[in-house]
């Protein structure tokens, strides 16, 4: 017989201080340290069983995942990771897949620092909601309003993966490991986003799609783009597949939490040497613009129509 | 069609500015300011439909329950509380459920001035998780640990009603507006939390019963208790039914949501006077000693055999 507090305290609860936290789990609420002069950054994210994973996905992903997407939340502002609550609906208490969630969850929360300070453990159908909070100066954060024409916009990593990955699932075929790890494991680039902060301008982690995230970043600084997708890194895995193909999972594909951020020019060495410092592949995609509106062009500067197909949760419902 | 965004900005989206909020919803993450020497409070509490409300519940009731369960964690700790993040997952778009759930969550909010500065809405089972952020003078937080022997014993409200109100609801019965309320709608006793911060020593919010809720205060407190059961207030409700029904209720219902303190004797009337000023009805029903356990006894002294029952979402699972 496991009880909820048994759950917590067995998987979830750790002996040791952590940075800034005064009372962590076991009481009504945690009690935290604010460090003074930097304001709290807080997201918050859930994933569903189904929907955001699939029954077949191993319990350490779920764990790992979980926490990342919302630590790519703090990336895409700039901001330091500190603290993270959990709240787990689970459809009956396995052991084994209790012990796995955990481990992937912390041995992501302890690469970065973030100590687990609170949680509710429910009974339902899978579903978990991860909390985090984090802090940044104010004045550094990177805001999805602050584009301005004149900007080059950049992104991380080879986006596309992830989606291209789960195709290949939902077609029943065997997924690499290192293809299957972008979709399962993301890596959300905490250390650049912080590197960024008060160097680069808007930024927003890539969690629908390339084109939708974009959009909405534009949509926020009432401005336009245009948008060189020869210039839009490819993994091995995507050029296997023919041009137009890769592409759609470039610009459309969801789950990637690569970074897409916008640099003034003066600023641009500066942003290639913070990349260098994190070992994180970046690569200028184009450029803020006056108009609304994204504007595809080909290296050779013929145009290339766009079509965004962003992920929505709730796009194709009738409701 | 509505669309993740569309559900976000026009149910829950505000657009007036909330004190301590830079950056509200709209953005990857919030930008807040915590006030400077305050600690920050930080609890999370998930409601699943079928298990803490059930499907006939009106949907503001559970958008007032599901931050008023947090509200409640925070005043526990005597936190004034300050902002709120949502994670909604719905198994579909229904607009008339988002505003009666909306309604519910703001009516209780604007009531505390709390800030709702993010969410996510997904799409599957119905589960509603909650974060709210608060803060106290870490000095004066009530925290579980804090009970000593001598202390006086307090409850807030009636405890009991709300599990009676489930008891008459799986019976089939009407039940009546008042008694309902008191399980749909709880009151979470903020204004009395803030009070008793630096006055009070030890405190929980009855969730679980309030046996298992005093036998958590008195674990983490290293003592017992002796508990007077006849001074547990008892409202109308539940005068109705036999002596033993009533108490099974009383001590060992959950879903109440009152709190459960410890006070020193030199502090008592001091107390009573705050709970006046807060309008709340508090009752002396014990007193903290030295040895573990809880020792029920009636008014005349004579001993009462007590029995927990608290709530746990694990109990009956055979994992």
């Amino acid at each position: 017989m496991v009880s909820e507090f048994d759950i917590i305290h067995r998987f979830f609860q750790r002996e040791q201080a952590a940075p800034g936290v005064l009372l962590g789990i076991g009481d009504d609420a945690a009690l935290l340290a604010p460090e003074a002069g930097s304001s709290l950054v807080v997201a918050v994210d859930t994933l569903v069983a189904g929907r955001h994973f699939s029954e077949q996905t191993d319990a350490f992903s779920i764990g790992h995942k979980a926490l990342a997407v919302n630590l790519s939340d703090l990336a895409a502002m700039g901001a330091q990771p500190r603290w993270a609550t959990l709240a787990l609906t689970l459809p009956a208490v396995d052991e084994v897949w209790l012990s796995g969630f955990a481990e992937g969850f912390f041995a992501l929360a302890d690469r970065f620092n973030v100590a687990l300070v609170g949680g509710d453990t429910t009974r339902g159908p899978l579903t978990v909601t991860v909390q985090v909070q984090g802090q940044v100066d104010v004045a550094h954060a990177l805001r999805r309003d602050a584009a301005q024409p004149g900007q080059h916009l950049f992104v991380t990593g080879t986006p596309g993966d992830a989606a291209y990955a789960l195709q290949q699932l939902q077609a029943g075929k065997t997924v690499e490991a290192e293809l299957l790890a972008r979709l399962n494991r993301p890596e959300p680039r905490v250390e650049l986003g912080m590197a960024l902060a008060g160097v680069a301008n808007a930024a927003i982690d890539i969690s629908d799609g390339l084109l939708a995230d974009l959009q909405h970043v534009l949509d926020a600084s009432g401005c336009g783009a245009q948008l060189n997708v020869d210039a839009i890194p490819r993994s091995p895995a995507l050029q296997s597949l023919d041009a137009q193909a890769a592409l759609a999972c470039q610009l459309n594909g969801g789950d990637d939490y690569e970074l897409c951020f916008t640099v003034d020019a003066d600023r641009v060495e500066q942003v290639y040497r913070s990349a260098e410092d994190c070992a994180v592949q970046i690569a200028e995609i184009g450029i803020i613009e006056p108009q609304p509106g994204i504007r595809g062009v080909y290296e050779d500067g013929s145009p290339c129509a766009l079509k965004s197909e962003g992920f929505d949760h709730f796009r194709n419902d009738s409701g």
